[in-house]
């Protein structure tokens, strides 16, 4: 990853391609890692990504959503 | 509901308190349920809630993320 990526601007929607995944790091932090249209690869921190391609995230968020049944079932 | 809400425009972000939770209906589609500042509660569908308030949509998933161990765990 050289000097001048990610771009620079509070607005990444055009330039990621997505989230590629995302983890807690050792200080519980949440990370999440981006594959961009140049195909670079870069981590940040969730708020950063939060901000600054939301789309991006919830795509990522909803592309992973399960359901569960939180009481017993009945039509 | 009465007619007037939700209220109109693009940016929900400051009108909505929270989003409670979510649901896929019969027809397959993901419904966002809203409470809003004023005590309201509405549904719509997950796109209108990303467009108009991606933040709290965000905040929701993010307080109810669980992460999944793909492959044996090693140190």
């Amino acid at each position: 990853m050289d000097g001048s990526w990610p771009i620079d601007g509070l607005d990444w929607e055009t330039e990621v391609c997505e989230v590629a995944t995302m983890e807690r790091n050792s200080k519980n932090e949440l990370m999440v890692y981006l594959t961009w249209n140049n195909g670079k690869k870069t981590a940040h921190p969730a708020s950063e990504v939060n901000s600054k391609c939301p789309q991006k995230i919830i795509k990522f968020y909803e592309s992973h959503l399960q359901f569960k049944l939180v009481e017993p079932y009945s039509t």
